[in-house]
């Protein structure tokens, strides 16, 4: 009895959409064969998508995001306040940030955030550039904008203690109850931080 | 003040991303930061085994399984028995099948089970080329292996229905109590699956 052999076109398909994060086996599988028997149109989209993106896709020279130019349209634009400087940790924080229609500054997106057990260190977020941007006689203040999550608490404390050594005004987003939340339900580090970094009614 | 707009080649990448079966928004643009960010070898391999498989990846004629020949292997194999034809849903299952070992015949790959809200009916299981298959008369029996969920059962029965009302001999699978599991653990339905399915002593 032969066993069967899937065509090695196939298995190349699959082992490509494993490189993917938090794709194994079974859903690369279900992807291939979901573009090549349902949606052949989709794989030749997907496709060209990747080549388009790896030829125009690049890392702006001043904030790091990404752009198509090699200074993304914020850097350059003459509307930004350059006085303030938003660490994030990737676009999407970014574009986060932009719908609140609450800050004017500029940016630096790390691309990531300090996670040494999986060999991310400062090299990988790029502190060295990070460290040139804030050096900017323009630059008045930095605002540590990475997420609440472990890691990105521990790139904050790091980036914050690494520019302040160099004389540089640092802030970090503050961290407390969600607008709208009811104390009930929401869990008690929250409200612990909330506590301890309670304004007083006459800062408003 | 001028929003964020990302590269156009970025957008793509992820609208392409999101034609993936479960692939929101969110694991679309994880997947378009990851490939640009930190692995640019893997999207590079992606594309090309995208481009590879297109081109290379058929539906087998006879069985209709994925294959890179016009017929292929197993349906060209002189030591499968052509007597029985096993219908399977998809490639995977087909190879679950043969690890056991215990299975000499051929097989018909239907790529999907009906699901009429779906949109996939017979035509979308390949259902007139399956009876055409069935219909040769080396074929002694169809076994009938789709899935024990509600559609793949739906399924089995539409198909069983069919081919015996054109004088085909049709088995389905046998359903019942999983092998080495203890019946305490064992959901009522398998159970009283196994009830109306018990075998006497002496058919072994």
């Amino acid at each position: 009895m032969s066993s069967i052999k899937p065509p090695a076109a196939l298995d190349a398909l699959v082992a490509a959409f494993k490189r993917l994060p938090g794709v194994g086996q079974k859903s690369a599988q279900r992807y291939a064969y979901h573009f090549l028997q349902r949606d052949r149109d989709g794989a030749a989209q997907l496709e060209r998508a990747l080549s388009d993106a790896l030829t125009n896709v690049q890392h702006c020279e001043r904030c790091n995001t990404f752009t198509d130019q090699p200074i993304c349209e914020t850097c350059l634009s003459p509307r930004r306040d350059p006085g303030l400087l938003c660490v994030v940790e990737t676009p999407a924080d970014q574009l986060m940030l932009e719908q609140t229609l609450s800050f004017t500054g500029l940016y630096f997106v790390l691309m990531g955030r300090l996670s040494p057990l999986d060999g991310i260190g400062p090299n990988e977020i790029h502190f060295q550039r990070l460290l040139a941007r804030a050096a900017d006689p323009a630059v008045r203040e930095v605002i540590l904008a990475t997420n609440f999550t472990q890691e990105g608490e521990a790139t904050a404390h790091y980036l914050g203690e690494m520019l302040r050594a160099r004389g540089i005004n640092v802030s970090r987003l503050a961290g407390g109850v969600p607008i709208g939340s009811e104390l009930e339900y929401v869990d008690g580090s929250t409200i612990a931080q909330a506590l301890r970094d309670r304004r007083t009614l006459a800062d408003r």
